[in-house]
């Protein structure tokens, strides 16, 4: 290749690294925000949030990138550069083509409602009053759904809720998870009844033995060690702290998770930590020398859950884990646990019984609490329920699909951050990781014959390098559904899911 | 006023108040990295510092700024703007001429600079390597000299150094600080003696005996609640951390201080919280109006020393204070203190003793740590000294005015973290802060007569009603000396801060 277009495409990169170098500040402040920072420093933080989305967009839209990256795809030696450099510049241009089209004032009056639409969330749940959330969140949809409809257009999706989905789970469309979330519900409903009516049933009470903070830290910083996250030693690139709502956060060598400590609810913290440590490892170990590229970057939420999910659910409720694991956490918790059975502890945490709070889910009543919010959000976009109808309409599915009656919309629809923070399409995420995470270790099942005997021998080394190698180390140099391709050699598919699921079950409940 | 000049006002108010929230984000990321970064993020940490340093930097220059300034500085109804209005045009166009001789890649260099060499520093002090610090506190050194040449011809000061100074204490110059401490050093070095040879001397061991941190952690949070600094509260705008270094960062609403606790030194996290705790006050109280104004800033770092050091000995280590206060810190720490007299107590935390750490140094040899380090800056701007020569001439420096012998250079001239940083200037305004509090005091004598009998009682509020009218609440509307000229009536002095620490040691050490 030329000088040219070389140094045009070093250009670009310079320009991409300062965004994201940007975004990872950013991605600070916000943590600090949910973390650390003094309840009074609100309105000063999301002023502060504000004018750092308007330079990062005044930053994507910088006329440069778009000069560049014109002279870069019409120069003849285009052809000749490699996957890796081709793929940073779809990703630039993707990036760049939606910023632009985006109004500068939009971006910004959204990122203000959305700081507004936390904190009122926030007092509205403890309050347990829909009322005071509504205004502010209706406010909120209406920015999103402007940008909704301004993306459809530039991303060419057939709606504007489409174009939501795209954005964390890049090319996956509304038609394609209506489909694969009615499999996914049959399945699910299908398996749940069988668990309801098993003679076997499992012994909840010994998860409500109240265990002391403390230990619960001891705990979490044991399942960190474990998975090969560090937090602690002098060279560690994590950490752990404490927020209502977990959540992982940070870029390669900053990585940090959050996690609840409930004393009477000891397994809260335990799979929330495996959870979030399940994404940190994903953003650990990206490619290095990818740092600052858009392939440097994760491949979609929906891969990031797989790896989440992986972690707490396919290995962190799995007989094998605790095979390992239980006799270092009965140490760990004194006498709590002395009279406890293996098989009675694997039993408990995987407990299926539907419920009304999502992040409390087990794995068969989980993704029907997703399928929910993808139906409500669906009808939100195209109109046919409003904000005001949402508490109503939430109530009404959650007794149709989980037979559960909500006392009350903190327990109901205001559950969750996401809508608040403006995370429309994010949820479909969440389901379609678990189908994800079903194909890749049907995969992996194939490839280390003898993964879950190393987990009863307490070793995850190998099951990390081989996600490593097939998932997080190729960043985003794919978009989900071909990645899940590439490793697997299969279209996307719930079969194996379910199918990892009614294995596990009819184990545990004997049918 | 015409809309032509208020608009171009509120125009430059506008740009002001995106630089000053960029600075104040900036400082999350500062405080960040030295309370909760994972060690591995200090690269990533590095690269978005610089980065904001350069966007502030080009924020900070933007054409824009020079022609609204021009515009109206020129117009006919300039003279008709208020105070207020003038200074903070006065101070707009003091940054905008400074920052737009400052080329951008000196800026970005020295930000990453100042990153690694703070950063090599934290591993030169705790391995006791001056070698492993020189490189680096070199090519430091090399770019604020270069940044100082620059700047002193924009301030049109007398030296590279007078610059410098002029960062931290507007207006104050090299010839006047030489000779105001002159007149410090002898008071000092002649109370020094008095105390050394008083018949009467104090008993430090009780200040040794152990005292865990969660119970210094307690006293700490209710020794912010005694001067109102709440950290606690849901309406919290504070919160205290824990580093090597205890500082004070933030803004109006979020401000926040760092303390460390020895478990074998309780008293340290004491006096440090009651420093950074007076720092934050003043942070706290400027005027709600002005935020994001330039007079919406504390007037110089002299300033603000002034309150920190007012907090911490004038106040903290008064025998008022401990009338009211030793009875609830015997309380809190069991038996601990049981056998401890008032009077013992308060001669032990006001023992006068030559030492080699600035920050456990009392209040008599305090300043001459200080002089030692303006010296040694002042002869390395003037190339009298080289960074190569600061270990050794810092420790001949300690020898004559001290009389103590420094063993290693961590306990020497890498004690503090400003040269790192590049807080070169910065050092002047620990003295000068002093004197001020000195003459303050003065005021307060005047102003509040029963002002000690009021701590006695346990009652902070009216005198720092009267800090917050005289000092917080005017925020930068006046350089450093003209405030002290407009609260007291006088020109700088070092009398009333001489003469209050000869009435204080007098009487303790009965001379």
């Amino acid at each position: 290749m030329t000088g040219n277009i070389v140094s045009g495409y070093k250009k670009l990169l310079e320009k991409t690294k300062n965004i994201v170098a940007l975004n990872s500040a950013t991605a600070i402040l916000h943590w600090d925000m949910e973390t650390k920072m003094p309840p009074r420093g609100i309105k000063l933080r999301s002023l502060q949030l504000a004018m750092l989305r308007r330079i990062g967009h005044q930053m994507s839209t910088d006329h440069q990138i778009g000069l560049l990256l014109e002279e870069i795809m019409k120069h003849p030696e285009y052809g000749s550069m490699d996957t890796v450099q081709k793929r940073n510049l779809y990703l630039i241009k993707k990036h760049y083509d939606e910023q632009t089209k985006l109004p500068e004032e939009l971006v910004v009056e959204t990122s203000k409602q959305e700081a507004i639409t936390i904190d009122t969330w926030k007092k509205a749940k403890a309050a347990k009053n829909f009322a005071k959330f509504k205004p502010e969140l209706e406010k909120l949809f209406k920015l999103k759904k402007k940008e909704a409809e301004i993306l459809m257009e530039v991303k060419e999706t057939a709606t504007p809720y489409d174009a939501m989905i795209d954005i964390y789970e890049p090319k996956m469309t509304t038609e394609a998870t209506n489909k694969i979330f009615k499999e996914l519900r049959e399945g699910l409903l299908a398996l749940l009844r069988k668990c309801e009516t098993a003679p076997k049933q499992p012994n909840p009470s010994i998860l409500k033995r109240p265990l002391a903070t403390e230990t619960q830290r001891k705990i979490g910083n044991l399942l960190a060690d474990f998975i090969g996250y560090d937090t602690t030693s002098t060279t560690s690139g994590g950490r752990i702290d404490e927020t209502e709502h977990p959540f992982t956060t940070g870029y390669y060598d900053d990585v940090r998770i959050t996690t609840h400590y409930y004393p009477k609810m000891f397994a809260s913290s335990i799979f929330s930590t495996l959870h979030e440590g399940g994404h940190a490892i994903y953003e650990q170990n990206l490619k290095q020398e990818w740092m600052f590229q858009p392939v440097g970057e994760a491949s979609s939420m929906g891969i990031h859950e797989s790896q989440s999910r992986f972690v707490e659910n396919i290995v962190g409720r799995s007989h094998e884990f605790w095979t390992y694991f239980l006799p270092k956490l009965k140490m760990l918790t004194g006498n709590m646990l002395y009279d406890v059975e293996l098989n009675d502890f694997v039993h408990a945490i995987n407990m299926v019984t539907p419920s009304k709070i999502r992040i409390e889910a087990d794995e068969v009543t989980y993704g029907l609490h997703i399928i929910i919010r993808f139906t409500l959000e669906r009808d939100l976009f195209a109109e046919k329920v409003t904000i005001d109808e949402l508490p109503q309409v939430w109530n009404e599915k959650y007794l149709e699909y989980l037979a559960v009656t909500v006392e009350n919309d903190s327990e109901g629809m205001m559950q969750d951050t996401h809508w608040a923070s403006g995370y429309f399409g994010y949820f479909p995420a969440y389901a379609l990781g678990n189908i994800y995470s079903g194909q890749l270790v049907a995969k992996l099942d194939e490839d280390i014959v003898d993964w879950k005997e190393q987990i009863t021998g307490g070793n995850f080394r190998a099951i990390k390098e081989w996600m490593i190698k097939n998932v997080h180390s190729r960043g985003n140099l794919y978009n989900p559904s071909d990645l899940i391709k590439i490793i697997t050699g299969k279209e996307l598919s719930v079969d194996p899911y379910l199918s990892y699921l009614n294995n596990k079950y009819s184990r545990l409940y004997g049918f």
